[in-house]
């Protein structure tokens, strides 16, 4: 019995990585024989799992049945933990989204409320898709910081303050049978640029996916596949040395590119130039309240020429720049993807970031990469978590309900 | 006859890329019959081109001959092509030095006179070897700068002063019958790193490799495979922004890590403290031929205490480990390999390099990797390139008068 459930689990991925597939193509993949292949594709067919996908149109002879998963069967749960936010989507096999959900929060120094929250938002959105428990596949959670690779402990995450969470494991405990992995953010973020559909879905491109946000991250993929590093911490941009002598950063290192750019950065050197300019568009734009400032305050004064506010939004474009010439000379990728709350503050600063860019990195190094505004869907963290459950091998492993 | 002589170079790859392996597994890999493989492997062996490699001495039954390429049948050429030096080496198919030779040279802004040298010296050593040009199987030239993938063409090389040189054309015309690629002397070195033999030979590590010489390149190796980057220009790390207000570098751009720490900044720099100061123990040990100083000037008279020379030293490591921890960050290796010239003046250099780079690497990120002292061999680029040539898909391609 074991090997049956066995080799259904294997068909069932077999469909999933690479349908629409004909019943021969299976049983060469699984190496099972045929016989076997249509006995249990025909309990499938019958549990309304997967479908015929038509019939292949080439070639001569017999025109094989494909056979899909059906789009209203398995579901993926992504979770999009931010350091001001919370927010957790379901999709469907196809992608579509069923529902989603967003709820502000301040996760520092708290792992423990922002556990119970993650789980609260889970089980919200699984509420209000209306859903079996039995059909959800797994749930990805994507929050920024060092993940170790395999155990998805959160290392260290500077902007949240934590150090060794076993977040994968207490998660899997608490959400029991739902298999869950913790990604980091930025990965779910570059995943979620190459979605079917996307440009480059499916395509061997090397893509550096930068996440300008309340901090600074990013995730480089290969040749189509994620790129993990050694040991998982690959892609701490956010935490290259730009200015030798520079402010402290969360780290605890000098000079970090977070320290300079990121939209704690700009928040910080918002408030330090309105305490010495009361009268200036920056306090004009928060109605004093200097606690209100932010980084989009900032890019809103500095929309308005506020020239202290231009100068450190510029200022914050000449360093993502240096870091993102520091990738392109290492990396030579095809693409640079920018993406994060940062960007969603008008064309200029894309604008501004390339100039930058163009001008430190090496000449004719990296010469065809294209640097592209990323996605600004809200949700594209959460939905790239949901894509990074489905990369996953043995995903159907906690489905034993299904034999 | 074609898919014989076809047929005959698949068997000969094969037994170079997995000997020593039996007749059964090449009939398997190549895709022929065993009788095919039989016939081929036969005229092979009677052409003393492979030989056995004694017998399997595990499992039940028959235990079947393995085969090898002969030792002293193939041969290799490896040429480095420094700024100031040129080397030439033949090994045989076990990575056996057959012979080297080394010029001093001064190729800036001249590739007429530099791919002349080139030739010479292949000349000399094939001549010197005493082999036949029908048993060379290729000849790689790795040089630093820009080499675009495929063309084997030098983009850009700041420390030459070359631009769009179709250097691998030239000597594949000049030099026919041999087989010429061209490569990127960092990744020449890298490869040198995982020779067979080595610790992490055929390892699937994830190497970046550092060569701090005249200029300064790094190689990235991973999950074992050399990696090139989407247009084949990574690893320019010598070439990021490490002060971004600095001197300026031979490649036009400001505070590059190569402006600051190269072998030929730092010589700049004792130049000009040199000047400055005639009673200096840096100007004692040129006997006030400033002109003598570099790099290794510079060493020894921080070696001996020389407070701005020692000054000197410490800045570039500092700068090192500002770009290293940059890698680290952004790669997250499992090894760093310190090499190049820069690091034959003691081993205080070094000491200091990972100083730098540790307090400059994120907490937690990489936190396993191994920084390590490279080969020191004078001749590691040029062997590292007879590698090269042995990773080479279709090495025999030119090798017409096998068959």
């Amino acid at each position: 019995m074991g090997a049956v459930r066995n080799n259904k689990k294997k068909v069932l991925e077999c469909i999933q990585n690479q349908g629409p597939i004909n019943r021969a193509a299976i049983a060469k993949d699984v190496g099972i024989s045929l016989p076997a292949v249509m006995s249990i594709t025909n309990e499938l067919e019958a549990k309304k799992i997967i479908r015929s996908a038509g019939f292949v149109s080439e070639g001569v002879g017999k025109h094989p049945e494909l056979l899909e998963i059906r789009s209203d069967y398995f579901y993926y749960i992504g979770v999009d933990v931010g350091r001001l936010h919370l927010r957790g989507t379901v999709v469907g096999q196809d992608g579509r989204e069923i529902t989603k959900y967003t709820t502000e929060t301040n996760h520092g120094e708290n792992p423990e409320q922002c556990i119970e929250d993650i789980c609260s938002v889970i089980q919200y959105v699984v509420e209000k898709a209306a859903i079996d428990n039995g059909n959800i596949v797994g749930v990805c959670v994507a929050m920024p910081g060092l993940i170790e690779l395999g155990s998805g402990k959160v290392i260290f995450s500077p902007n949240f303050g934590w150090k060794n969470v076993p977040l994968q494991d207490i998660l899997n405990k608490k959400l029991s049978p739902y298999k869950v992995i913790v990604r980091n953010a930025n990965r779910a973020q570059a995943r979620f640029e190459l979605r079917p559909g996307a440009e480059y879905a499916n395509k061997k491109v090397t893509v550096f996916c930068i996440g300008l946000g309340y901090g600074i991250g990013s995730a480089t993929i290969i040749n189509g596949n994620m790129y993990y590093g050694a040991s998982g911490t690959s892609g701490e941009i956010g935490h290259i040395t730009v200015m030798p002598n520079g402010p402290i950063c969360t780290c605890g290192n000098t000079g970090c590119l977070e320290a300079l750019s990121s939209g704690a950065a700009i928040e910080k050197q918002g408030k330090n130039i309105a305490r010495m300019n009361p009268d200036s568009m920056l306090c004009h734009i928060v109605d004093n309240h200097l606690e209100k400032i932010d980084a989009k305050a900032v890019f809103r004064a500095a929309a308005l020429n506020d020239v202290e506010c231009v100068q450190i939004i510029d200022n914050a474009a000449k360093y993502i720049g240096i870091a993102l010439a520091a990738a392109i000379n290492i990396l030579d990728p095809d693409i640079i993807y920018v993406c994060g709350g940062l960007t969603k503050n008008g064309s200029d600063f894309l604008e501004k970031i390339k100039k930058y860019t163009r001008a430190r990195q090496m000449k004719f190094a990296g010469r065809h990469v294209k640097i592209i505004q990323g996605s600004q869907d809200d949700y594209n963290v959460a939905k790239g978590a949901t894509l990074m459950i489905q990369d996953e091998g043995n995903m159907f492993e906690k489905l034993s309900f299904l034999y």
